[in-house]
């Protein structure tokens, strides 16, 4: 490293108190989702709202500014690729935080936080004109956050590319047609195929909550779980956090009437957990550097989705795991091995997009997508967005909602004025896919793997290709570099046909 | 309240942050002994280490300086006491931070860290020539911490009272020894009565942790513990802790081999958080104002012990408890009501202080107070004090330790340098004594009330006459005001010999 009076070793250590700040914020966040009692709600929003504010501060301040700018200046020809990496993504965050109006800042937290009040409201009563006001003034103060923005992109961006680059670095919505075209195309088919057949609902079955917390347990047992580094806890919504270097916390949730909700999150957040644990930690990918931290939302949901669907939905898997079932059960609902992982994999489009199976989930995400654009970038009236996006869903997957409430309604996203997001989660399926076949091609068959218990394998390659990258490469050129061909859409509904034919 | 340009409103403004920042703390605090993981450790500690710095800063600054200053100005005859005396209180601690040089401040922190890691291992190994140094090294700054603060003290202190005063405002040693005089009187006469009789051992009762858990939320369920408000979890010791105005917590564990451990310390823990969750908040004893704190770390150990002592502990309660402890364990291992009023009141002299009864439990304090007095003000050298130690016990206790492990260095508060605080343990049990005498003289025998399942009417009265007082006064003052008459050792010394003649 330098010495101890270098520019970069004060930049350093600048880093290294912001981070300290950050985490302390996602400590106080785990507590909130996990125990805190609810009267304690507002005080908490006062001291998360101090320690933002600082952290604010802090990454936008004038000494910070020329802390970076005098590690700059120390860069010469000898400097590794990896330090410049971290001076050019801090110098580029460091742009972005100063374009921004302070007033616009405010404006727009003021924005969301009444947004998200109103937007519960409507959502319980069902009333999207309620709603339409606060969106509409959303959509305008994001707007005019993309247009403060343009300045500081490297490249020339549209709005709705400039709120998704925190999200997906270096993103455009020209790739993501590309990327979706496919999936608009064939997607709707294999559900007509899937409904055709028609798939029987799965039996009603009322697995304890103290077996399926069990069963949660043995699962990160079996996957590497550390007790020394790592803590499950119970939350509402499950969520993966990291509060320090050594320090990773996961959260599932029991949901009663669906057996295999806890067992297939735990999987995931897992999967989420495994990512960060595995980000490099030393030198210029140090804890608060920017190459120490995951690249982009699509990388980080493919690791997850890597082990709840490749892993935790697969028919290997299920074949072991199906008599653990049982015998935690001490009987077999679902008749069978193919019933458990019938049980894992349901195949309905539904309304709801968190519900979703792995045949429709990216088509919620298309329909959002295009929306975005659509109200960001193409005037669409705020008020045409009920109707149009009943008209998609009828489009895509053959169904229409009944309310608004179970419709354009019911994500919280845009209720805080964030667009943007919502491609990645479908890039993770997307990479994801991809990712598993480049492995299956020079390591064999993951079901064989997983029949042959030796996960540890499967931890073995990514915390090998893919985890130790960090930040040093976006998401695209990740894929690239792992799998030896440009991201597409093929791997995934490769897999999607196959697992569909199989399922049948 | 005050105008919203006024500098006691800015006064306030600037409390509420500090409290806000003082509250991450605790929230970290009770994070880390709940479920963090042990890896976690070494980053939290530079979380609490940052937030520390902060609260530092924020407290000792110029700029709040001048605020008090401001504020004190705007003091007028009209002004309420209240809030006269807010300001007595800041300007107090304010001078106590700015006596300080901050190079004692930062040698102090390191000799802590460094004496309780050589006390960890002096102790594991029975060693106390190992921590000697380390405790030399500690008494000699507290004593030079001591001698800087005597310039902010309003009235001559000595070195010992002055490092009491953060936990037992106003206390001097010659209050204490009049105090503590009765108690080193009788106790042991006691203590001999009760070993003349032979006490016999409990029966071994393996009380499963899960009816354990239970029985601890069916205590507290009874005592209107409120889930909105308060969040119970494990933890290695049990402790409580406050972490917003509207959010209590508090801790317990399962002893092994101790089955009624961790009802007793619910009974405990629950006490400390009724009183912080009776602390009056509004106007001046708005939360973070020094009027809406509890007044002594004494009163606030005479409220757990309250709820420890004459309650859980008591015969009526016993009896009421009995039937369930029974019917959870589908067994009575006590032999009845009295056997299990018994094993809820083992008395036994032994030599580790947290583990002691109600009869020896002052003389293990009144030990360590004259000790400290020695060590402190009365030039006994430090390595005196292992056969100073064990020649007391067998004066006051009539027994002797083994190994140095059992006895000098049991205690991890002069590892850290930490005097002055153990005396509010005894203070604990003599004011909570004297609080159910008063209690009993106008409302009827607790024991009567107890046995009626109509402990609500014990809460509504510390929740009249104790819980608002907050600040306003000292722990004596309060003593006087709520019994009428000053503190003494009798009301605790007519309970013990009550109790010992009926458990006989």
């Amino acid at each position: 490293m330098s010495s101890a009076g270098s520019a970069f070793a004060q930049l350093h250590q600048h880093l290294h108190q912001t981070r300290l700040l950050g985490s302390i914020s996602s400590a106080l966040y785990y507590d909130q989702n996990t125990v805190m009692p609810a009267a304690g709600a507002s005080w908490r929003g006062e001291q998360l709202a101090l320690l933002a504010g600082q952290l604010h501060e802090r990454q936008s301040s004038a000494e910070y500014a020329e802390l970076v700018a005098a590690a700059e200046s120390e860069l010469d020809a000898e400097v590794s690729p990896e330090r410049r990496r971290n001076l050019q993504l801090l110098r580029l965050e460091l742009e972005r935080q100063r374009c921004l109006d302070p007033a616009l800042v405010s404006a727009l937290a003021k924005a969301q936080s009444r947004g998200n009040a109103v937007w519960q409201d409507a959502r319980k009563r069902n009333d999207f004109s309620a709603f339409a006001p606060a969106l509409q003034e959303l959509i305008a103060l994001r707007r005019q956050q993309a247009s403060q923005l343009a300045a500081a992109e490297p490249v020339p961006r549209s709005s709705w590319e400039i709120l998704a680059q925190p999200f997906e670095p270096d993103i455009s919505k020209t790739r993501l047609a590309e990327l979706f075209g496919p999936l608009k195309d064939e997607l709707p088919a294999m559900l007509d195929q899937v409904r055709a057949i028609g798939s029987t609902q799965p039996p009603a079955i009322d697995l304890p909550e103290a077996l399926q917390e069990q069963l949660c347990g043995d699962l990160l047992d079996s996957w590497g779980y550390d007790p020394a580094r790592c803590q499950r806890s119970r939350s509402a919504h499950p969520f993966s956090c990291t509060v320090g270097p050594q320090d990773f916390r996961i959260t599932t949730r029991v949901v009663p009437g669906q057996p295999l909700s806890a067992f297939l999150a735990t999987a995931h957040e897992w999967g989420h957990s495994l990512y960060e644990q595995g980000l490099p930690r030393t030198d210029d990918h140090y804890f608060p550097w920017p190459l120490g931290e995951a690249t982009s939302m699509g990388v980080h949901e493919s690791q997850s989705l890597f082990w709840e669907c490749r892993v935790a939905r697969s028919r290997a898997f299920a074949e072991r795991w199906h008599p653990r079932f049982c015998s935690a059960l001490g009987s077999d609902p679902w008749s069978g091995a193919l019933g458990f992982w019938r049980a894992l994999n349901p195949l309905r489009p539904g309304l709801i997009r968190v519900e979703a199976d792995e045949l429709s989930y990216c088509l919620h995400i298309v329909l959002r997508f295009e929306l975005e654009l659509a109200l960001l970038e193409q005037e669409m009236p705020v008020e045409e967005l009920p109707q149009q996006w009943n008209q998609r869903m009828q489009d895509l997957l053959g169904i229409q909602p009944q309310t608004d409430s179970e419709g354009c309604l019911q994500d919280i996203h845009w209720a805080e004025g964030l667009m943007g997001y919502f491609p990645s989660y479908a890039l993770g399926h997307l990479i994801s896919a991809q990712l598993s076949e480049t492995f299956e091609q020079t390591n064999g068959s993951i079901q064989a793997m997983i029949s042959a218990g030796d996960e540890f394998q499967l931890q073995a390659w990514l915390g090998q290709n893919v985890w130790p990258l960090g930040r040093s490469i976006n998401a695209e050129e990740l894929v690239k570099k792992v799998t030896g061909r440009p991201l597409s859409a093929q791997s995934f509904l490769t897999y999607l046909r196959t697992k569909v034919a199989e399922l049948q």
